[in-house]
Parts: C-alpha cells; sequence; structure tokens
C-alpha cells in the first residue's frame, strides 16, 4: 500500500433494510469472522487513507450511527429511489471536496483495498475515465448486468440482463455496482440520470452510458474473484460468507505452517495470529484478539478471545481464555480452565477445572484442580496475586485481594482470604468427624424408605 | 391439515431385521434427528388422524410393541413371504375396517404428512383408482422399478428394472413402495397375487398390474423429492439420512430469523424452537425438547436438552442444560455449568463450573465458580431455594434441603447445610493454620527425596 | 498376510527437507491419524516381516534416527542429487543382502502392505521382471510421469510428462516412483544412470528404461487407489491425506455395526477399536490407544486417548478421559469429568466436575459433583482408593494417599486426608458463622461506593 495516493471519499450504501435477514439488528452489522460487514469494508477503505467516509442510510439509522461515529458522516435516504439516488444524498456532505468517490455497498463487505486502490488508479491513467466500475466473473452469470467493454477495458455499454442480447449475454464480465468517479464528474452526471424504468428509480450504473453518449471514455477493472464482490442479504448468505472467509483463512494459516489437523472445524477471528508450528486440533474457536505464538499447541474443544499464548504453551482441551489471558512460554492450561485478566508465568501450570479472574501466577507455579479465585463480591472486582513456584492445593478458594508468597504451600481445599507469605504453608482445614458405623445405619434406613416409597 | 378427511388405516411395515445395522436394535428404532424413524413416521400419520395402525412385525418385535403400545396393533409376519404378504398379515387385525389403507415402511420414515395425504385424495379423485402408487423421481435412477404412467399420473404399467425395456428405463419415475387403495380392494387384489419369481415372494406392487390387467385405473403421484422416500438400511445410510435432515433444518432456522455461524456444525432435533435473532455459534447440539426465546445467545460447544431458554438469555460456551433447565430473561449460564430441573430467575448468573441440580434461583442472583447444589444422598434428592439478588460465594456446596434468603451473602468454600435467612451472612470458615517456613523445609526434603530416585 | 514370503528389505527415502512445511519438525514425523507419516509406513512395511529397513535422511537426521532407532538404520545423503542417488546410499548399509529392495517414500505414507506385497510378489513371476514399478490412476493425471505397458503389465517405456507425446500423455497410468527390485539388479542398474537432464539429477526410474534397453522385463502394477499413493509436501496436503484417512475410517466404523450421529465430526486414530452398537454422538476426539465395548455410548464434545470403555459405559458429554481410564461395565462420566490413571468400578459414576487422577473407585461408588483427587504435592503422585457403594458428597477433596471403605459417606465439603473406614461417614466441617443483617449492611456500603466511583 506505499504506491501512489489519491485523494478520495468513499461513500457506502447502507440504507437497505435487510428484511431478509428477519433481524432487529441492520443487516450491516452482522458480523462475518467476528467482526461487522460494515467494519471489514471500512477496515479496508481507512487502509488506502480516505479523506471522508459518508455512510447512506435508511431504517435503523441509529444503529450505523453509533457504529461509525466519529469516523464517517451519515446521511438519510429517504425515500429510498434507487442507488443513484443514494449516492446523489452524499452530494451536500461531500460539498468542496474535490478528490474522488468511491462507491461502496455495505452488504459487499469483502472488496479488498487493493482492489479499491486499482479502481482509483484506474481512474487517473492516461484516457482519463469519467468512471470506473468493478465487474466480476461469476461461475454463473444469472441474470446480472452485464459490462460490454473492449480488452482495455473501455466500456462500449452497460446493459440490464433483461435488455441484452444473446451477444451480450455471452459476455462474463458483470457489474457489481461498484464504481469510482471523481465528485464533480459523479454528481454532475448524477443529475442527469432518469427514472424512466418499471421500478421508477434512479440507478447509479446510467452514468456510466450517459458518459459514453457524451463521447468521454469510462473503464472496467475485474475483481480478483466473484468471492470478493458477494453481497450478504440473508443469513444464509451470511452463512456462505462465513463459510468462504473461514476457508480462505484456514488455508493461508496451512501456508504459513500452522497444523489444522481438522481444517473444516477451527473457526478464526479476523485478526487471529499465529506462528510456525503452532498445532490446532479439531473443533477449535478462535474470538477476536486472538495470538500464538511459535510452538503452541491448542488442543481440542479450545475457546479463545483477546488472549495471547505464549511460545510453547500449551492449551486445551476445553480451555476457554477469555480477554486479557496471557499464556508465557511453556505454560499449560488444561481441561475446564478458564482464565480472565489473567496471567499464567512461565511453565506455570493450571490442568483442570480452575477459574483464573484477575490474578498473576508466577513463573513455575502449580494450581491445583477445583482452584477458584474468588474476585468478585458483587459489586468490584480483586486481584489475587501467586508467586514463583507456589502450590496451591486442589479445591482452594482464594478471596481476593489476596497474595501467596514464593514457593508457598496451599493446602487442599482451603479457603484463603489472607495473604500467604513466601515459603509458608496455609492450610484451612476442619475437624475432620468421624461417626463409625453411621453410614451403614444411613444406608439401612434410606433403603426401607426406599422401599416404603416403592409400595407406596 | 385442514381440508377433507378420509377414514383410513395406515399399514407399517417393519419385519426386517436390519441386518445390515448389525445391531441389536430393530433398525425401525435407530434414531435421527433425536427421535426413532418409526415415530418421525407414526407423527407424520397421526397428524392426519388415521382410524387404526398396524405394524407389521418379525424380528425383534417385542421392541417394537413396546415402542408403539396403545397407538398401534402389532401383527407377526412368519415367515417373511414379500411385501404382499406382509401387508396380508394385517388383514385380520383391520376385520370389519372399510375405509382406505396407506402401506408404509418403518424404515423410510421422512414421507409427509401431507404427500400420505395427497395419496388418499388421488384415491377418490374421479377416476376412482383402485391403488395409488407413491412415485420419486431420484438423481440417478439406478435400478428401481419404473412406473409407466401417462400426464395424469394413470398408470399403464408397473416394471421391475430387470424386465424393463429401453423406454420403460427411460421413465424418471421409480416405485417408491407405498402405496393407497381401499381395504377391501387392497385384500382382494392381494389374494391374487403368486409369488412365481426368482425369490418366490409375493409382490405388494403386483396388484397394481392385477387391477390394470382387470381394467381398473391405477394412479401414481409424485413424492416431493427423492429425500422424502430415503430408505434406511445401515449405519452408512442412517448418518446421511442425519445430514439431509440436518440441512433442512439449518436452512429453515436461518430463514426464520437465526444466525447460525458455522450451520454445518449445529445439530438439531425433531422438535427444537428457535425465536428471532437467536445466534447460534459453532459446535452446539440440541437434543430433544429445547425451546429458545428471541434474542438469545448460544455460544459455541452448548449442550441443551428439554431446556427452556428466555429472551435474551447468554448459553456458554460449554454450557449444559439437561431436561428441566429453565433460563429466565436475561439470565446468563457459562463455562463448564450444567443445569438440571434447575430454573434461573430473570437476570441471574451462574457463569463458572457449576451444578445446579433441583435448584430454583431468584432473580438477579449471582452463583460463584465452584458452586454444587448436593442435591442427592445416593436415594433420594432434594431442592435448593435460592433468594433474589443472592450471592452464592465461589466453591460453596448447597447441601440440600436448604433455602438461601434474598439478599443473602454465603462466603466463599462454605458448605451450607442450614438455611441462610434474608439479608444474612453465612460463612462456614475454618481456622487459618500457618506454618512459616513450613514450606520451605518441605520442599527440601522432597527435592531431596526427588534426586535420591533418580540416582536410584 | 499368511502368502509366500519373500526376504526383502525396506529402503525408506526421506531425506527431503519438507520446505513447504515451514516446520522445524521433519516433514515425514508429522502425523495423520495421531501417528507419524513415517510410523504409518513402516507399520505396514513391518506388517510383512522386512529383513531390513535403511532411511535415507538428510536435514533433520537427528529426528528420524532418534524416531526409527533400534528399527532402521539410518544412511546420509549429501550433497542430494535425485532419488537414484538417494537408493544408492543404502547400499552399503544393505552389504551382503541378498534378498529383495523395496522402495519406499517417508511422505507416502499410506501404501498399504498388500500393495507391498503384492510388488514383491510380481517381481517373482515367471517373466522375472528386473524392477516392478508401483502404478496409479488418478482422477486428474496432471503432469506425472507415465507408465506405459501392455496388458500384462509389461512396461515399454517410462517417460516424463514434458517428453511425452499426445499418445502417452493419454496413458492413464502414472508412476509413483515407488519401486522394487532385485538388490544386486538394483544397484547394477542404478551404477548406470546418468544426470544428463535440466536438475543435473540422477532418477531412480531410469533404471526401468535402461533395463528395458537391455532387453529385460520390467512390470508395473496398479495402486489400489490414488489416494494410497498420495504424498504429503505441506500442511494443506496434511489436512487432506487427514481428511482422507477419517472419512475411510468413518465408513468402516459404521459398516460394523457403530452409529455415528454425525460423521464428520468424529475423529478417529490409527488404533481406535469399537464394538457393536457403539454409538458416537457429534463432535468426539479419539486420541491413540482408545477400545470401546459394546453397547457404550460416547456423547457429544468427549476426548478420549489410551482408555478402555467398557460394555454399556456412558461417556460424556465433555468427558475427557486420559491414558489409564478405565470405564467397567455400564459405568457413568459425565460432564467436566477427567479421568487419568483410574478406574470406575462396575455401574459406579463420577457424573460431574470432577477429577480422578491415580484412583481406584469400586462398584456401585457415586462420586459426587465437584469431587478432586489430590494426586500431587508438587513431587510425587500417590493414590486414592474408594471402596464400594461408597458415596463422596459433593466438593470434595481426596487427599491421597487415602483410602475411602465400602460404604463409606463422605460429606460434601470435606478435605479428607485420612482413611475412612467401612460404613463410616466422614464429615470435615467448619462451624457456620452467622451475622444475621450483615450481608443488608454490605450491600447499603457497597452500592455507596459504587454510587461514588460512578460519580467520581
Amino acid at each position: 500500500m506505499t504506491d501512489r495516493h489519491y485523494e478520495f471519499a468513499a461513500v457506502i450504501l447502507a440504507a437497505g433494510k435487510g428484511t431478509r435477514m428477519k433481524s432487529t439488528l441492520h443487516k450491516v452489522l452482522h458480523p462475518v469472522a467476528g467482526r461487522a460487514m460494515l467494519e471489514h469494508l471500512m477496515a479496508s477503505v481507512e487502509r488506502l487513507g480516505p479523506a471522508r467516509q459518508v455512510c447512506v442510510v435508511g431504517a435503523g439509522r441509529e444503529q450505523i450511527e453509533a457504529a461509525v461515529e466519529g469516523r464517517a458522516d451519515t446521511v438519510l435516504q429517504e425515500p429510498q429511489l434507487g442507488t443513484g439516488h443514494a449516492v446523489q444524498q452524499a452530494q451536500e456532505s461531500l460539498t468542496g471536496f474535490t478528490g474522488d468517490v468511491l462507491v461502496l455497498y455495505g452488504d459487499v463487505p469483502f472488496v479488498r483495498a487493493e482492489t479499491m486502490r486499482a479502481m482509483l488508479e484506474r481512474l487517473h491513467q492516461d484516457d482519463a475515465p469519467k468512471a470506473v466500475v468493478l465487474g466480476f466473473e461469476p461461475d454463473d452469470p444469472l441474470q446480472y448486468g452485464r459490462v460490454i467493454a473492449d480488452a482495455e477495458g473501455r466500456i462500449a455499454k452497460m446493459v440490464e440482463y433483461k435488455d441484452a442480447n444473446d451477444d451480450e449475454r455471452g459476455c462474463p464480465v458483470c457489474n457489481s455496482g461498484l464504481l469510482a468517479a471523481r465528485a464533480e464528474d459523479l454528481f454532475a452526471l448524477l443529475d442527469r440520470v432518469g427514472n424512466d424504468n418499471a421500478q421508477g428509480e434512479f440507478y447509479l450504473p446510467d452514468i456510466v452510458n450517459i458518459a459514453i453518449a457524451d463521447g468521454d471514455t469510462c473503464a472496467v477493472i475485474s475483481a480478483d474473484s466473484a468471492d470478493e464482490v458477494r453481497g450478504i442479504n440473508s443469513r444464509g448468505e451470511l452463512a456462505e460468507a462465513e463459510r468462504v472467509w473461514q476457508e480462505h483463512a484456514r488455508k493461508e494459516a496451512m501456508a504459513e505452517g500452522a497444523t489444522l489437523r481438522a481444517p473444516e472445524t477451527v473457526f478464526f477471528s479476523y485478526d487471529t495470529k499465529l506462528g510456525r508450528d503452532v498445532v490446532i486440533e479439531p473443533n477449535v474457536v478462535f474470538g477476536p484478539g486472538v495470538t500464538v505464538a511459535d510452538g503452541a499447541r491448542i488442543k481440542a474443544f479450545s475457546h479463545l478471545e483477546g488472549a495471547d499464548v505464549g511460545e510453547g504453551a500449551q492449551v486445551g482441551p476445553y480451555a476457554r481464555l477469555r480477554p486479557g489471558a496471557v499464556l508465557k512460554k511453556d505454560s499449560f492450561v488444561g481441561n475446564f480452565v478458564e482464565m480472565k485478566k489473567a496471567v499464567l508465568g512461565e511453565g506455570a501450570k493450571a490442568s483442570h477445572l480452575t477459574y483464573l479472574g484477575d490474578a498473576e501466577v508466577g513463573a513455575g507455579a502449580n494450581i491445583g484442580a477445583g482452584t477458584i479465585t474468588c474476585n468478585y463480591d458483587g459489586y468490584f472486582k480483586y486481584k489475587t496475586v501467586i508467586g514463583e513456584r507456589a502450590f496451591i492445593g486442589s479445591n482452594s478458594s482464594l478471596i481476593a485481594p489476596v497474595k501467596i508468597g514464593a514457593d508457598a504451600i496451599v493446602a487442599a481445599g482451603s479457603a484463603v482470604s489472607r495473604d500467604v507469605a513466601d515459603g509458608e504453608l496455609r492450610m484451612v482445614r476442619a475437624e475432620q468427624f468421624v461417626k463409625p458405623g453411621w453410614a451403614d445405619r444411613f444406608h439401612d434406613t434410606m433403603k426401607k424408605k426406599k422401599a416404603a416409597e416403592a409400595k407406596g
């Protein structure tokens, strides 16, 4: 992304209600790979350093406004009279802006920054097109509009499928709807678009045919793949987009040197980072914000989000790492263990049935099965600090705030509410009452009761 | 299902041993989507209000008898001399019955009630067919028998694949084996079926050719899809039927407004009910009897059966809800938590490593990590009642029967066997013994022992 | 495998660095189905009773040497001048050996013993071929070299794809690279192979053309399927090999009488053994060394390795069985339970949130939720023995070494460090402190503090 930069504004159309989603959540805010569609799109735009971003909104505008606050303007399209009309709503917001405009769609979230840049670059080539259209070549072109162009991508005609003749229908290049144009050209052309069609709508692609009729050049460039301009209008399409995204991510992870024993069962987030020789067993889910260093192993049925897994660390099976979990080198988190805002020192172990919240565990410490950090009193959270090489006996409750010293030992079953000094043993142990024969008598009584009840 | 009703009896053939299943469980009792094949079929029959149901059984008859007791008669086919012979065994059981008979197969469980009704309706149309055959059009017709018919579905000929000429083999409509006929016609025709064939068996479809030879009309109607008449004879086919069923259920769930991030990893039961804007993360298994209300979120690796999840509730990851688990609005069940016959009040939380069995938890209560309701003494189960806004400290054992009052607090690590009043603190805490330097001395001793052992 | 035996040596080429794996682990040591590729291959070789095994190694030789120590010689190929050159490196190691040589590849691990034997047998047929080549017929032959042969498999020509004419390219039989020859023929022919080609390498298949030019016969036999000679050079190919292996194993398990509700979510190891009427729910992972007896049920999200599951036992959901877990007949291990080196007696139950390590549990015993065997003191492991029908109350800590008698009862929440006699009740229970109104006062104070903090 170090090539020549063009000043540009992104106009993102997001006024569609998304009725087919059957959701109270705005369509473009539904997540793929742990991130809202709109965020995927804006992240790509932002890699190119846009001068401005404008979202054209309709129903559910409050949701979009909250999502883009401080990053993009929102303008209302009401009523909704077509894509050309939608882009026109951004004109006032772009008053005084003299750069390029890139028209994008909130529900077409996977357009790559490279493709956007290529559209802008094409706009500035010597043949100076008035508009650059993003085309794509689907496996099955269905009833998409076609972009009829020469070998240099200079457009002869944009044609709707229903108006196309057989030759035109044979053209493999379809119109994605994405378009780049200089701001002044765009709005001048949009003023000339009519709505003399079945829907009575103002269509953005019409500006291309108008410019061509003026004798101006318009150009098409092609998307990397049809997946790049995949639109998402239903939960089925959302799931399909997730599938395509995950398949790509899995292949990339393997190509970079991670082993995925059963790739189809591993789910990444948009920002998952894996080192070399990381091994991921079947059925692992990565939420946002996870980094896994070289040589770490993530065992089956693990769930990670916001976690930093150090070199050679071992996680799971059935480990749940929540935001703020930090595993230092060669540390070990075993089954049915949850960590949240907790640091596990180098070589330290929490092997079973444990909750570590708001905790710091020193290097080489051993956290016994069933250990719970009691970090919450219903109102505030408190911290537990465990020293290096400390040994926490099983089924202990560490009532924070509390500090366990280095090399200290907490006996099994202890509820520890006061600090334990270095090298000290803390044992919270009540008397062991013994009632010889009691259990035998209890069994007799209960068996009779059971029998009586059965007769009952 | 409110259209015109015809009096009918269902004869369900289930005498086949199912040898290829290699199972002690009768073939038709193997479950798909959490329900025995036979139950799927009978549930569809029962939507149409049958006058009678008769199961024709052979090996494993006791299993079938136990499964259908009170709902269907069973008659024994012994020896087993073909499908025609099987249906004849039901004649005595249907003595005096004058309505229609629908012949079904226990191992063809997914025939829809709509299709069954369409067969019965066809029987009563003006051309008064003697028999109505259910046809289907598989992608690959393989060696199925063909149903040669005109455009109105009037059958010219039923023909086995091996006896068919090329024209007949080109006919896409295959015989599913399902058939409807008036009782008197059916049994009269069956009496005329011979067994002059390679297997020496009496074949049900032969009645169609006999009726046609008599100059009577027989008709074919088509199944919705080949999946509808899919037969299940091996564990491989069982798994394939489950896959087809699940794919259909997932699509339907998404179409109705649920998000399935990875649909292929979500397994529904035949009766799962989901509200709108329910989000289901990867790897979730629904057993029978689950209802999930609007806006609830089921996180990864959750397992639900017999559970009622309220509006906006959050479940998992790694939550196990067993029969009788009721989550009220906005309640929260986190990781490694099991609930059984337990109600979690509005906004109440059980976030980690907890077992709630035979319990009622009041609104807004907070159940700490590692809390166990001790509901069983080896003989009987007892109840735990927790008041509104109560706070149960981590690693507590609530020894039922026990009642914790509203706003009460149980200190971490307590084993509570007596009721706690409203607003009371209950703390079961033994003395904390301290042995300064003890751990250091222990480490020294053990390191020496380890070293000695290593030398050995 | 009882047919005639030929004395043979296996020469396994494993000198390739495996750069595309991007791994510090040698390519042939990456596992498929829980076993290193090289181990899969050597296990097949060893079923045939080889006289010798020689691994030709290069980079990462130490890893291979450690892996095959005592089973195979290793010889160094340095520099690496082609497959012919690689095989030559084994000559010294085979000095005095007069049998057959089978040339195999460490990264082609799934060649079946039956196929290897067929190669050797072909070598000893009456036409006495100088070399036997293993061919295969891929769906898409791509740019593989072709083996041009007559109907009896007598080779006319081995031809590289780039040198092949259209007729030759139309030949479906490709060269897998595997080859068998008598030791003396092999090394004599290899001495005559030149490196007059683009890469300047000595190619093993050249010996075939040399022998043919001598007027000798060479033969080709065909692999069972292209999967059998699938090579693995990247993590993507590793995952694909795993997928193919698992699909085969799942089909076989179902054919043998196990129910896999969702076969695509079950992962076996190379040595998993299942009885009849075993039911496996979705999402189950088998590590090495698992045996499951007839009628056992493995519920969703279970993870088993080195475990022995008895007849009718029930496991999971979310059960983790580690090496040494033995479940006797009709025993029950429920959710969030881990077992390691632990025997659960007939009909005994450990239903929830439990860790059983180094333990013996008697028949009919009941282990309450949250029970932990404290088997480790940071230095040594100790054993817990629980008697028949004993009842361990919830949240108990059994501090090993410790013995709980038959019919004994341990009260909930007890930390037991001394033996409990048969029929005895052990209760470790501290005083229950009550502070009436304390919680109410606490709530008031904290709410004020929260409010003050919120104001800031």
